[in-house]
């Protein structure tokens, strides 16, 4: 009894196993220990770096090969497949295109709702410039904002919660192969974007980028389907593209049109897809991608193109746009390597800072702040103090500049300047956050005092760490762009004072660049993708190697301190996250010590009744179950024959697939992969599915719908190798059997993810069912 | 004894298999026919495209993690791992540092030697156009090519053979997991070098950017292992990394450093480097590729620019230079884009037709030009016919332009013009190649003369047919730009004719580059990696999407006529490569009916006489053998618990590891991983090794060194799914066991690159042992 206590104590949804959790039976060596561990800390909070969520299931990349799967693969003539990779080239299209247009829409909106904000705020603060008392424009510009964010914020955190935040953690689960609940959803996408709007317009330290990446997947996983599960509508295309399979590759296609309508980087898109996802290079996905990307791109470009009245000229490739930097002017010399390496260094330091706090401050939140009313109250706050921020900067910063010809500010402040003066400060805080990205970049040598770019970049530094976690729709990097661009340019400023020689103080916004890209690399640390992402962001390949240099310097120092910013994330959510190859030291470990067991094993043909007892069992919640060929329950297990998953049950289930209905099933249609298509991706619960007392008496025969070729590895097999090939095939189940091929374990995403390398070796996350 | 004279007749090396060759033993269902095909005809030329060679091995990408491996990973500390991986870095920037070195040496070397040359010719024709004969100058300039191919031709023809053409056939095959004999020598590299100097120095229609890939390889093999096998010079380092699957990460990092050299191009090197090799994707590797790349890159830079007397300014990132093309002038307009797809299905199309009759041209040289002397003199011969042609097209050319203070020609030749004019169709014959490109990208309109433009492409089209394939080193890249750089600028001038908008009449250079893109992407057919190697070189990456549009339609079109032109040499090869997924209708296949059975397999504790027959057995020569429990010889087959190869037991044999001989190896020191690294990778064949009567009676226990965990699949797995796994792992055998982990076959590379989608859906290639 005490036992059955403990193991409903320990209940929860969702784990990938087909067997009882190590956690209750530790008659094993080496697992009492965990088990242990554990049991002493049942009260942990729920989001914690040292715990790995057994509520995250994961995806099924790897194909069930059943007969119906072989039967339809087979009967499909060599045009049929000619068909269907013109049609992944037509989904690939369409995810571009929506997903360019979404970019194109987001642009524009915010675009006109700033606009009207700081046209509105601007005239005002003209108003009282000269009537003093500009306190009321300060009151004026912290309402418009607090009253954008908060729209924004509710509707995030009241109606999809998921649409929090960039969303890059989430989909880089995703395409590492977990399922994020909601995350790839209609609606999701909707709060998204409508969240991004509100929250880039109601001037939080925020950019529109990263939400694209987020938003692409989304596309991606509603394109390919051919169906909106939410709207209740079938377009009755794209069927056979109905599993995690396929749909994990459309999103991967997704997320680089994201980052490639965001940054204008198609290239750095295809890059970013592979670096943060996939696994299994393919060189047909990766072209398609690739497409996907070019698409996505010149799909925003065109219609931007057209909204500024310049049909067919096609100059804005994405959302951020750097400027055109010239190439001769921004050539480098040789000595300005170990500058740009110190700067690399710098931005490590400062983004692991920024990781760190961010860290404590999710922390705290994560216990404090959980009740969406102080969610939307907290951003809020943030975002008044973010305008009282600005406008105190703005305020008390006396740094006049003339207001030439040239100026590239959009709403240039007078304020207490003479005429024909500007604040200069404003063009840093009044403005959406990628102009002053670019004015820092380009401004001529001059335009900006060190001391304002130091207390700017303070500033920003510190109002961007508090927003990052805001349950608003936010993205990360245009704020570290530009406290990078704010301290680089700062940095060459200085470096001018020390050495004058011209390719130094003649360039100001080359150190802004590397700046920008040192902040970004410390805090996010993508290397590749992000090195062409800054390349095709400037349009120029000249940067590429300083560049390089700085993001590998910035990561090396910053992986000393801290993880990056989104691994952290994806660690506080507990996430079973898979690495690219086993911890260093783990030889040592071998499948016997990694794989639970016992193993909850189905007959070729089982009782009804057993099926719906073990699946309603909501202590173990097991998603897939190896099928034997025979089980003498005291006995010792069966040998493998197949592997079937509880989301095939389930409709054999409801379909009522039973062995005494044979003959009437004759007259009724046979069980198709069509029938499993269209239940998935939301299978009904085991307890939505009706079985009467006689049918629990029933048989199902198992061996048309099982995968009779499941993949095994003996008990010797070290953990690297279940690692490499569990990795590489993106699986969710690896059976573990012995000599004689009888089922002794399966190893799941969880059991795996559970090792990563400490600072004093191999270290064990415990698990936990929140 | 007709069994066995057939056996002989079928004699070869080299097979990657533990079992009869199926071709002998048609006992199963389906093979008999296979057989009685391949047997019909046993003088088949050796080289077709309808068979698949057996004398390639492949690489063992898959670590065999036996008991001494285990052993040495467990005993090693965190701290090791790190050293290692630092250790990797460190040979990934030497890899970087010499690649870019050896491409600077190439670069300066043919700008001497090509300088010299044209200064002596110019000369001579200046002198002969006034006094009459120029054909004395026609001789000479045809002697000085012929004499630099003769040196370049006879040093790859008596000396090193695989050091012809661009290599990047080999060096795909190489990444794709086959071990090409002698393909990442220093000799090779040697021969390479010095070839690429001279066929470029001797005016044929080559260009010395492919080689560059080749050997970037070459240097990642040498420098990865520390150590000569040919120098015989062992500098004790890096000794971890001697094995195949280490090596072959090495080497797609040279490859990608090559490419980065050679084009400046280091995003596109590392692409370069995915998609034509790696299958496993890993991010670690990549950005170490990267790097490498990175590296090569500023390298040639560094000493280009230190060269050209302009130290640290970097200027020069790639061995070809398309100058940089500015942003503002190369806007393209929308309605451009149906004139892009235009020219990319003409580039499809003239890239088909060069496939074609380089395929034809390379099937008669195999057939009657073999013999080294012929080939030299072949490849003299296209020299002296290159120089003729070109001197013909010059001297009847009367296409004068002015010579004015911005032109870019190094040696304009007056020849029969006004003075201060020049001849223009000189521009494009007399200078290398990459100055000619680059003439046609960005010479201002009306340069070139309409029929010029055309003469000159069919011209150096045929020319460079004809080149490929000699017994030369050099690519075919430089060639196939600048046919479509020439026909793409013609197609611009008649455009303008038809339509005098000024974007497209202000910029024949604009479809110069369209053009190149085209022809290129036509012939060689990559997508991914040359768009992005494209943009590096053009330094700008407006032209992504129009460039990417045109290698598409290129591939499209061209794929629907013939292969691209490195598949076509590879299959003249008959090498067994694999591509990236199974043919699309080749689900109804299973792993029995790919197999290949029955096979060899060693019991546990085996006699050595067993083994050396086996071993010595020509008419087999198998090199992976499943080690089962025990094997009763005319009984049911063993239960499989390890694989032990070929290489692995000569070395037990070499240090005669025999059970009888336990008590003296207490006193003897006990056999090592580093026994078997210092025999990589040129293991000694069976007939070196001495066993004496006795010893063949002893036991050798291969317990301790066979892989204890090889992967296996039940019969019924089908081949996508077999293929699958055997190409993410990069496997060499894969056994097939069936429900009691009894061996019932092995699948090996060949079996599974036999089977390929032809015309009429699935084909299967025959076998051959040559």
């Amino acid at each position: 009894m005490a036992n059955i206590a403990k193991k409903v104590s320990w209940s929860g949804r969702g784990e990938d196993r087909g067997e009882r959790t190590p956690l209750l039976n530790g008659t094993e060596d080496g697992k009492c220990n965990r088990q242990d561990i554990v049991r002493s800390r049942p009260k942990e909070i729920p989001h914690n770096e040292k715990l790995l969520s057994l509520k995250f299931e994961s995806l099924d990349y790897d194909n069930s090969e059943n007969q119906l799967f072989l039967e339809e693969e087979r009967r499909m003539s060599h045009m049929s497949f000619r068909c269907l990779e013109i049609n992944r080239w037509v989904i690939c299209g369409l995810i571009g295109f929506f997903t360019g247009l979404i970019a194109c829409m987001i642009d524009i909106a915010v675009e006109r709702l700033a606009g009207c904000k700081y046209f509105v705020v601007k005239q005002n603060i003209e108003k009282f410039t000269e009537l003093g008392g500009l306190s009321i424009s300060l009151i004026l510009w912290a309402v418009l904002n607090s009253a954008f964010v908060m729209v924004g914020a509710i509707t995030v955190a009241f109606i999809e919660p998921i649409a929090a935040g960039s969303g890059i953690p989430q989909i880089k689960c995703y395409l590492n192969g977990v399922k994020i609940p909601r995350v790839v959803r209609l609606k999701t996408l909707v709060v998204k974007v409508f969240g991004v709007i509100c929250s880039v317009a109601g001037g939080l330290a925020v950019g529109k980028e990263g939400p694209m990446i987020h938003s692409g997947a989304v596309v991606a996983a509603g394109v390919s389907q051919g169906r909106s599960t939410s709207l209740k509508k079938d377009f009755k295309m794209f069927e056979y593209f109905r599993r995690d399979t396929e749909k994990r590759d459309f999103v991967s296609a997704g997320a680089a049109a994201g980052v490639s309508a965001a940054f204008g980087a198609p290239v750095g898109g295809v890059l970013f897809s592979l670096e943060e996802g996939a696994s299994f290079w393919n060189q047909m996905l990766t072209w398609r991608i690739f497409f996907a990307s070019m698409v996505s791109s010149f799909t925003l470009n065109f219609f931007l193109s057209i909204y500024h009245g310049k049909t067919g000229q096609l100059s804005n490739p994405g959302l951020i746009n750097f400027g055109s930097f010239d190439s001769d002017s921004l050539q480098y010399d040789l000595y300005e390597i170990p500058l740009f390496i110190i700067m690399g260094a710098l931005g490590g330091i400062l983004g692991a800072l920024f990781n760190l706090l961010n860290n404590w401050l999710t922390m705290f939140r994560i216990r404090y702040i959980h009740r969406p009313c102080l969610q939307v109250m907290e951003a809020m706050l943030v975002a008044a103090v973010t305008a009282t921020v600005s406008f105190a900067m703005i305020y008390f910063s006396n740094d006049c500049k003339p207001l030439g010809q040239d100026h590239t500010e959009e709403y240039p402040l007078q304020l207490f300047c003479a005429d024909g003066e500007y604040n200069s400060m404003a063009t840093a805080f009044f403005n959406t956050p990628e102009r002053s990205v670019r004015s820092l970049f380009h401004n001529p040598p001059g335009t900006y005092n060190p001391v304002t770019l130091g207390v700017f970049a303070l500033a920003y530094f510190l109002l961007a760490v508090w927003t990052y976690g805001l349950t608003v729709s936010a993205g990360v990097f245009i704020p570290s762009l530009l406290i990078g661009a704010a301290w680089g340019r700062l940095f060459g400023i200085l470096m001018s004072v020390i050495d004058s020689k011209p390719s130094i103080s003649g360039n100001p916004g080359k150190y802004a660049l590397i700046g920008a890209a040192a902040q970004l690399g410390g805090i996010v640390r993508m290397t590749l993708s992000l090195t062409v992402i800054l390349i095709e962001a400037t349009g120029n390949v000249t940067y590429g190697f300083p560049i390089m240099l700085v993001l590998m310097t910035a990561k090396i120092v910053g992986d000393y301190f801290i993880e990056g910013l989104y691994d952290i994330h994806i660690k506080l959510q507990s996430v079973p996250f898979l690495h690219w190859e086993a911890p260093a030291t783990s030889h040592w470990l071998t499948a016997r010590e990694v794989m639970s067991s016992p193993v909850t094993c189905f007959n070729r043909v089982e009782k009804v009744g057993t099926i719906v007892d073990v699946l309603s069992n909501t202590s173990t919640n097991h998603n897939g179950f190896p099928v034997v060929t025979h089980t003498t329950e005291h006995d010792e297990p069966g040998k493998i024959c197949g592997l079937i998953l509880r989301s095939q049950l389930i409709v054999l289930l409801k379909h009522k697939v039973f062995v005494e209905r044979a003959s009437s099933r004759l007259i009724q249609r046979k069980l198709q992969l069509k029938d499993f298509r269209d239940a998935y991706p939301r299978f009904p619960p085991i307890q939505s599915i009706h079985v009467s007392q006689d049918e629990r008496e029933c048989m199902m025969d198992l061996t048309e719908f099982m995968n009779p070729t499941p993949y095994t590895v003996p008990q010797e097999t070290s953990l690297p190798r279940v690692f490499k090939l569990f990795r590489a095939l993106g699986l969710r189940h690896l059976v573990v059997v012995d000599d004689e091929n009888r089922v002794v374990g399966l190893v799941t995403r969880k059991d795996l993810a559970r090792y990563h390398m400490g600072k004093d070796g191999l270290e064990e996350l415990h698990l936990a069912q929140t």
